[in-house]
């Protein structure tokens, strides 16, 4: 994968939005925002956050769903849907 | 937009699942899953189970995302992410 990856989870959006933004110029040309369950929404919410009010520009260049298999704590398999939004400048 | 349109919204996930399969199995080739906001993660959840489950070739042919103003019920303006999901059998 190009570039660096910004693993959103249950902070508050903008934590992931100035760090997107810090890597978009740091000379990281392209910057791949992740998410799984139930912070897919919030992923999405930090592009278009960034796209709409930071950098106009905003190139989105991929965008793939997938699914992970996970464990839960008493030990069940748990299917969590994920996402990767792949932008450039 | 071809194809017809699934807006996933708060019922269990599985009602939309159905919906899917019933529109891609009458015919229409292709279905747009469209959510917005919290239900985002959902309409993934569904096109990953229609996928894993369900029709194993399926194609997802286009993912967008955007952003819709709407007005809070005290009429101030608030922007909602939305996902649109184009697939086909």
């Amino acid at each position: 994968m190009v570039g660096s990856v910004i693993l959103v989870g249950k902070k508050p959006v903008m934590n992931y939005v100035l760090a997107t933004l810090t890597q978009l110029n740091e000379g990281t040309n392209e910057v791949t925002v992740k998410a799984r369950g139930k912070a897919i929404g919030r992923a999405i919410d930090v592009v278009e956050i960034v796209r709409n009010r930071f950098i106009k520009g905003l190139k989105i260049k991929d965008i793939r769903i997938d699914t992970e298999e996970l464990e839960s704590q008493d030990g069940k398999k748990i299917n969590v849907s994920t996402i990767e939004i792949r932008i450039s400048k």
